[in-house]
């Protein structure tokens, strides 16, 4: 992609409205646009980073669900089933907005923040039998909550994406059989997407839905909303609300020699045990022609929370840093020549054309700005590699690459660079 | 995929509480799900032709325009700005569902049931100078709207899928040119998913946007909800809403020549014009200096709306039929033996491990059901292409094939249907 086609503009200014650095730097980048707080709009930029993000997350979830996409509005009733239509504290109902709205339709419906009470339904309606046991199904899709405080950017947000998986079980052991399953789907995911080294699966309360521990899955970052007690060589952790007496002696575990870490939660699981389908009267008929309750979990993974951990993480004072997986481009080309006839602005076009020729997702930085602008830009874009074609580059005998990680620059020469990112063809 | 690891079950009986033929057959062949009035869960089946519908879209959008993710929630003042959030009868807005979520914030947002509110804001803070337009916008996203009625099916829904694309222009004459790249665009979009044929370009009344008419793209089609007036020879149509005498003047045409039919809308463009951008005071500076008026174009497809479509246009007594572009999958691979160590079983697997292998997307009829059972369902289901592999059609040298739109089989050795089907790898 043509930078100088890339409608939106970086900014040096912090927007004034915004606290957490993955707002200021994704705002001043040109990913996101804020509509209000904890909502906002995925700009060209950032849609192509939640995309990857998405994209991931689904290769691996084919592997161990079917996908299918609910709605995000569902009926009254199915709430008032299980009783959390009045117990769930983000939950938001629709009503007509104006008067000649409401002379239409009255209707008023609930605004999924969550789908257990969707999903369970569906699932029973289509799996009755023993024969039809396990199955698990999961949707990529955009959540609602009305949180109280949205101060975080994409870390908290009151629309946001959610991938939500439910699986459904004869018994409590295939239940556990999958679910350890789907923790392994997530650590890879994690690995996948970069944050592989420093995410932890970590013990936590069971909130509403059952009294064993849920697993959370942490992540270290200073931004992040939790502290884990964690415990790094036998790779677990605790989150801090669970480190208490009575665990550490129902556990034998001894709390005090565990490092405390700040961290951001990247995704969640729970065992759901059987509260949502005695909530729904759901019951399987077994080899023996018996009904019995189906044995139930959930798992969440937030890409656009995510998307935001990943900024806090790595982000530097310059700008982003994207893990070359989810980066919205994988080359910065920039041509620091104004002179659109001249032999160092031609290389950079010919470069652009082979390397989008061979797949490689390029953002060329074609515009008439200063090489001080175009260098600015990209460190705050954050794309993993910088290539640039210059006089002065040519004379050197190619191009300069530097990774945006890292402060070293080399020349190497045309078709060493386009070997590297083409060998895979 | 294995149909034995589909969890949908096809039914054979209506649902009662559906009349739409579009709701009737989609529900009954697993692709849907109903939560509510106007309401439907995707289901895997449905997914995936909804996704192929949305690609396509993608395709031809990425070459005329820059695609983004706005938010469902946006804030009311936006909506006072223009006046509409009195207007739009459609227009839901959310409350907290509860007491404890009330406690936590009572704020109230517009659930967006059209994007024009929040993309002028967005084209306005990046497009200030002639040097930034025009420059066009779109996403694909769910929209809400409070429909009085919603007994359509997929054809009107109260939460469905839409593109919608925005553009921003310097005069009348550029956006004139953009409103025609897009019109053909559209054309490219209803030709590769199977529509090309009945499609007209008709022109419509203006509605809320403009004294013009607008133009809608109308699919000539039973179940339509509107009747156009159509000019084959000419390629021409127009909404029955316009034909008035008034207009039979100004236009010099006797409409009493016209074929009248039935028709379902797929699209709709508007040219706004300077309606929006005149709200928001959005102008840019000229090439003097001067600050002048933006102007506007809007343009829509509802991707689920154009499933409902196809569905009702092609399906027959039996079944569903799929256009190839946009089928679930491209072939239905039935076994007709119970024995999994029998020959045709084995067969039939090679087939369905070769034609994957080659990136053919094959549902596989592998459950142990009667041949008369797997028949139905696949007329029922609808994918482009029936395969079948039995003692009888291996006796007769191969698989039999048959399309879903054609009454007539045929027998084919197992190479000339992988050559069929692997020709282009």
């Amino acid at each position: 992609m043509r930078q100088s086609h890339l409608f939106t503009k970086t900014r040096k200014d912090a927007p004034k409205d915004e606290v957490s650095k993955n707002a200021i730097l994704l705002t001043r980048a040109g990913f996101i646009h804020k509509e209000m707080a904890g909502v906002y709009t995925m700009l060209p930029l950032g849609l192509r980073v939640l995309s990857k993000i998405e994209s991931s997350i689904r290769r691996h979830m084919d592997q161990i669900g079917n996908e299918l996409l609910m709605t995000a509005l569902s009926p009254k009733e199915t709430w008032e089933t299980t009783g959390r239509i009045e117990t769930v504290d983000v939950l938001m109902k629709t009503l007509p907005a104006n008067k000649v709205s409401e002379e239409k339709s009255s209707a008023s419906y609930i605004l999924g923040s969550t789908h257990e009470e969707m999903i369970t339904p569906i699932a029973q309606e289509y799996t009755r039998s023993y024969k039809d046991l396990p199955v698990s199904f999961y949707q990529i899709q955009t959540k609602f909550r009305n949180e109280a405080r949205a101060k975080s950017g994409l870390l908290r947000g009151r629309e946001f994406r959610m991938k939500d998986l439910y699986s459904f079980h004869k018994d409590e052991d295939d239940l556990k059989t999958y679910y350890e399953i789907a923790k392994k789907s997530y650590l890879d995911i994690f690995r996948e997407i970069g944050l592989g080294d420093d995410t932890f699966i970590t013990l936590a309360g069971g909130g509403d839905f059952t009294k064993d521990f849920s697993h959370e899955f942490q992540t270290l970052c200073e931004a992040g909303e939790d502290t884990i007690y964690l415990d790094r060589k036998n790779n677990i952790a605790y989150n801090k609300e669970v480190v208490t007496d009575e665990n550490a002696q129902k556990l034998g575990i001894d709390f005090t020699a565990f490092e405390q870490v700040k961290a951001c939660e990247v995704g969640n699981i729970f065992p759901l045990n059987t509260k949502f389908s005695k909530a729904f009267d759901y019951t399987y008929t077994d080899e023996n022609g018996d009904k019995k309750d189906v044995y139930m979990g959930c798992y969440g993974i937030g890409p656009t929370r995510l998307m935001g951990v990943i900024v806090e993480k790595y982000a530097d004072d310059k700008g982003l840093i994207w893990p070359e997986s989810i980066a919205p481009f994988s080359i910065h080309l920039l041509t620091l020549s104004k002179d659109k006839s001249g032999e160092s602005y031609e290389k950079a076009e010919q470069l652009y054309k082979n390397l989008t020729d061979a797949h490689v997702e390029v953002l060329f930085d074609d515009r008439e700005e200063s090489a001080g602008a175009k260098f600015a830009d990209s460190d705050l874009i954050g794309i993993p590699m910088r290539v640039v074609v210059s006089d002065k580059s040519l004379a050197s005998g190619g191009v300069e690459i530097k990774e945006r990680k890292s402060e070293k620059s080399e020349i190497v020469t045309i078709e060493q660079l386009l070997t590297m990112y083409t060998k895979e063809c």
